[in-house]
């Protein structure tokens, strides 16, 4: 990907990140350390859920789908990080095996009114599985360097 | 604690969490795996940055707080997962050896319009360091069950 800089963020491109497969694995490693709700780390307990199996943290899809976008090469060379997030929702759950990739839409672009060499750019995420469907959407703030 | 079920998040409650330490390690093992970018991985590049630092990753930090408010055991026999998470900010740096802890408030708590098993509490997450800093602040939304 060419550079990208805070001026290519313009309101409406779209990114799409490389793609990565889910393995049962993966789940119980996140979970184990950072959420051990049953029906994340028990694959019994979480068969008898109401998820009906095994389950990915819902943190594990956000981590996930953030270094998706980083894999993808939009924030390379101009990221100065980030302050928040906004309205992740969790619409369908990730299982063992699923593959995600996302989509990445720039929603907002304004320059910073305290810092010149940077702006802001508001990108909206949405996680998709191998059937297409949306398994998160979020939307996403972050300090970009404006092009040298 | 004793046994939490939706009845018992009542608006205003608190749940105060257990604290953890940040080292180096966890540090550079979260951001390696979910959120390479300088400044969360490479002590020297971080230095140079505007965090003047090794920082942690705010997805980390997100994780931590989450792990700390099951620790406190409040979701232990009635949670049913989540659907989102809201205004996530990251206030203040985390770095290596701050000690966070987590004040989580009930904001606001209502019964499922299609579940009767269940309501959804909504939860206010301050996430602060040993200095009283407050590092994070974020509001999530828990379905838990009634009481039997």
């Amino acid at each position: 990907m060419p550079e990208v800089w805070f001026e290519d963020f313009t309101v409406g491109r779209e990114f799409r990140t490389p793609a990565v497969t889910v393995t049962d694995a993966d789940i119980l490693e996140f979970a184990r350390r950072f959420d051990p709700q049953p029906f994340h780390v028990d694959a019994l307990a979480a068969a008898q859920s109401p998820y009906r199996g095994l389950i990915a943290s819902g943190l594990h899809t956000i981590a996930l789908t953030f270094r998706l976008f980083l894999d993808s090469g939009a924030l390379a060379v101009a990221s100065l990080g980030s302050f928040g997030l906004d309205e992740i929702r969790w619409r369908e759950p990730v299982r063992p095996g699923d593959t995600l990739s996302v989509v990445v839409e720039v929603v907002a672009a304004r320059p910073s009114a305290s810092k010149p060499d940077r702006g802001i750019a508001s990108l909206r995420y949405r996680t998709v599985n191998q059937r297409g469907e949306t398994v998160m959407t979020m939307v996403g703030h972050q300090f970009v360097r404006r092009r040298p």
